[in-house]
């Protein structure tokens, strides 16, 4: 098996193409089996470059290498942004290997494949096994939507009994809210319209927010902490009246541009403006157990893993129309 | 002692005035002599504002109220920017009473006292004693500057193995640089020119950066944590290069305009940007005892309290040629 399918970007769209690997695995090199992938607002970044897309991978260990020590054979596992990391520096020995200057990322190291594929070869360390309790379809999602939000909420500490705002019911919105839930959270939404209103009380949310139109905001309690899954940034100044003193944002959406938020409110109020980037190990399986033992399921849309279904499945995605996460499903 | 001298902002400059307050001292009210008062940057902003200015204040106790439980006459006490709290919502309960949305702050609250005076009266519960071993000029300029850095690194969990900058020697900057040296911290001084290079290392720095016209920065460990102390908001995109991925940044200056950095460096490494406002009493009474312990003295100009003395000192700060900060001294 040295050669599989990968959906590559290029300037005419997406595109069906091979990769070949050597013959034999080494090191903890992991075959695996693509069962399903998330589509994630990254892909769609690099939908014109020349590169394997797709890093919500999930599928089933078909060999290991010789110095792989807790996978084997037929078992279900799924990987995320992250493909590696140097395990020496401050970073990863103290489990924070997502900031590792040398880690291996999605779209900067590993072009060669991805999650919309075939097959795909990773190490052994950076695969994590997907808990009986959850599907194939509901774990994909989880390995960079879920892992984001999740660790936003778990790597900095939130308390059962602080309000958290989810500004943006989509592919990590939605989960961001359920996850806040099942922590004991109280959950303030913030939306655009009133359209996903009831989804988002459906899923776990104690209270709504439709911003469209409004000039002041009005919270029923201040949020101490509010994550931004929208793509576009928000009208900070709209906001900061429903920050709580010592609140913190963790904008998790990806912009070209600058973080521009007003300096007295920041300073004043003493609030945390937190960036993160998907999660470390550590956390990613604590995410996985956490979603097994509440049974948080993503919402997806199926499509198939083909160039059609790739590229109808985009479409989608850059109008807004998914609810909330893409899936592709192996053939 | 009803009536007291008191120096006020004014369009044609500061003024001498005088202050009537009842006769008889209530609640936990203290009756204080002023011995000396910090200028800080903020009072520069309200020289124009008709209020009584001045929030490093020390002094000693003249007399108590019926309810004050602590303090005595002759005991030498200081001040800073907080005056009052309501001492019963979340914020007050958890001891972070600088956030209590009711806080008496200065410039927004006893518009008609402050240190920049001959007595002052205030809550016994806003007061802190002054130690044996720090003088009452020393105290000073603690009160705020001092409380304002080092609650930046004592309220955000500051490790001693950290790598600390400190952007600008100035009245914050320097005493910034002797808290996080005496924390155990690697110091690392970014100042504008090489002029300040000799007394930042003597006070504790291991390093020092001129920036002038420098278009990239090396420095020879990245920074864990950054105190911004600079009156202008620096050029982040240059900064960037020398923050340690999951580095802190602590905008501690006022600025009226807005915080803006560029977003991905923010989100892909991890950042955390953490407003603070001076400090609340629990840390600022650690920070008195911590500076009697390692003897961090703050090095200091002395003018007279008095129009002309008030005006020189001013003048001096605002042409930034105050090393490093500015005691006004009870003639």
């Amino acid at each position: 098996m040295p050669s599989f399918t990968v959906f590559k970007g290029s300037k005419d769209g997406v595109r069906k193409s091979t990769t070949t690997k050597p013959d034999e695995l080494t090191g903890d090199q992991v075959l695996i089996k693509v069962t399903a992938s998330g589509l994630c607002g990254t892909d769609l970044h690099y939908k014109t470059t020349d590169m394997a897309l797709g890093h919500e991978g999930v599928g089933i260990v078909l060999s290991t290498g010789p110095a792989c020590k807790y996978l084997q054979q037929g078992d279900r596992i799924g990987w995320g942004y992250e493909h590696d990391s140097c395990g020496h520096c401050g970073k990863c020995l103290k489990g924070s290997e997502n900031y590792c200057v040398e880690r291996a990322m999605y779209a900067s190291a590993d072009l060669d494949q991805g999650s919309f594929a075939s097959h795909a070869i990773w190490r052994e360390a950076f695969l994590f096994k997907t808990p009986d309790s959850l599907s194939d379809v509901d774990a994909a999602p989880l390995q960079c939507g879920g892992a984001t939000v999740f660790n936003a909420l778990r790597a900095y500490n939130t308390q059962s009994t602080e309000t958290v705002g989810v500004m943006g019911v989509g592919g990590l919105g939605h989960l961001a809210i359920m996850f806040a839930a099942k922590m004991g959270c109280r959950v303030v939404v913030f939306s655009g319209s009133e359209g996903k209103r009831e989804e988002a009380m459906r899923l776990g949310a104690h209270e709504f927010v439709a911003m469209k139109g409004k000039t002041e905001l009005k919270v029923e309690r201040k949020v101490d902490r509010l994550l931004v899954t929208t793509s576009a940034q928000p009208d900070w100044k709209l906001l900061l009246s429903v920050l709580a003193p010592e609140a913190s944002i963790h904008p998790l959406s990806v912009d070209e541009g600058d973080f521009q938020f007003p300096y007295m409110g920041l300073v004043a109020q003493g609030l945390t403006v937190q960036g993160s980037a998907v999660a470390p190990r550590g956390i990613h399986k604590d995410m996985l157990e956490f979603a097994a033992l509440h049974q948080i399921k993503p919402v997806v849309e199926k499509f198939p893993m083909s160039e059609e279904g790739i590229k109808e499945a985009m479409d989608k995605l850059e109008r807004g129309d998914v609810r909330f996460r893409a899936v592709l499903v192996a053939e």
